[in-house]
């Protein structure tokens, strides 16, 4: 017999692998081929691992690591929105709250809670946890772009205004990590592949 | 001042980009498109959060997500083997670790130590962390390969034994999971999508 919260958690793992075909604004590093939200998950986590000792506060990792292999999942029905994008709100909208819901639903109750919660926490980003979560999930298009020529910026024409207004949030997380975003934003500008206007 | 240790930091985090790039033989869900390394990886931590109930032996889970999460890095120096592949075999060779070296090096000295080791216990399968990562690692192209239709194995022609033999790791991370595994492949011998000789 196959207990009954084994058949939900499969249902969940082939329901996830769609993430894969999710395809993103930011492309690879020095790479014309778009991330994907599967792969963009990925290396967050391993940055969380590595950049933890950075995080302004102490943080439980594992929880981290949760939020940012999760944070992108109700894209399955909610879609990717880009971060710069006027129209749409990037924040936690009905639509993503419905996908959570559905998605994370096919687990066994107790975890499907828990995941849903975990998802609400890094999307509020008021725990240490979320904090530090969203600076990895700010700094990693940072690091492409820089090495992308400018990429998405010069792509969608962004202003440094409002990548830096997206970017400081980074702040919140970790300083450290912070000091390091705003040198590599400045010499964006002095490179002319961020453009102060 | 950028610390020592960011810098290095940042400069894995950019190698390791590369795995994005490392197709796998086996495909993604009801899908014709190869699955690549950072795909496979993220899908594997998830699987690994979500299935950790089930391991014969309560496990460091935060541990198990570092396994999975870096298992595959090697293989940017080393490429990937094919699991059924009979010229090369596949665990851990001096190429791989050498790879290990190189790569987990770029870190500062005591993070670098840390992931090999960790590397290392996954290659082993001995501890209980490694020995659920690596039903981890059995599972997921189990249930890809399902869903296609036979996959890999009709694709490459592996006959039940040799996939048997292999899956039956499992059973060291978990009996649950490995009575699951165990009814998939007879259920794939029935529906003709699997050559018992």
């Amino acid at each position: 017999m196959i207990p009954e919260n084994l058949i939900k958690q499969i249902a969940f793992i082939k329901e996830i692998d769609k993430i894969k075909y999710i395809q993103r604004k930011t492309k690879l590093f020095n790479s014309d081929r778009n991330e994907n939200d599967a792969e963009h998950s990925w290396h967050l986590a391993v940055m969380a691992i590595v950049l933890a000792e950075h995080s302004n506060e102490p943080i439980d990792v594992l929880k981290v690591v949760k939020m940012v292999l999760i944070h992108d999942i109700v894209e399955i029905d909610a879609g990717d929105t880009f971060i710069y994008d006027t129209q749409k709100n990037h924040d936690n909208t009905d639509e993503e709250r419905i996908a959570a819901n559905r998605i994370f639903g096919l687990l066994p109750k107790e975890q499907a809670n828990e995941l849903i919660e975990i998802w609400e926490e890094f999307e509020a980003g008021i725990t240490k946890e979320a904090k530090f979560a969203r600076a990895m999930d700010r700094l990693e298009p940072l690091l492409q772009n820089t090495s992308n020529n400018g990429g998405t910026w010069r792509e969608f024409n962004v202003s440094y205004d409002k990548v830096y207004n997206k970017k400081k949030v980074i702040n919140e997380g970790s300083t450290t990590l912070w000091d390091f975003a705003e040198k590599l934003i400045n010499e964006s500008v002095e490179k002319g592949i961020l453009n102060k206007e």
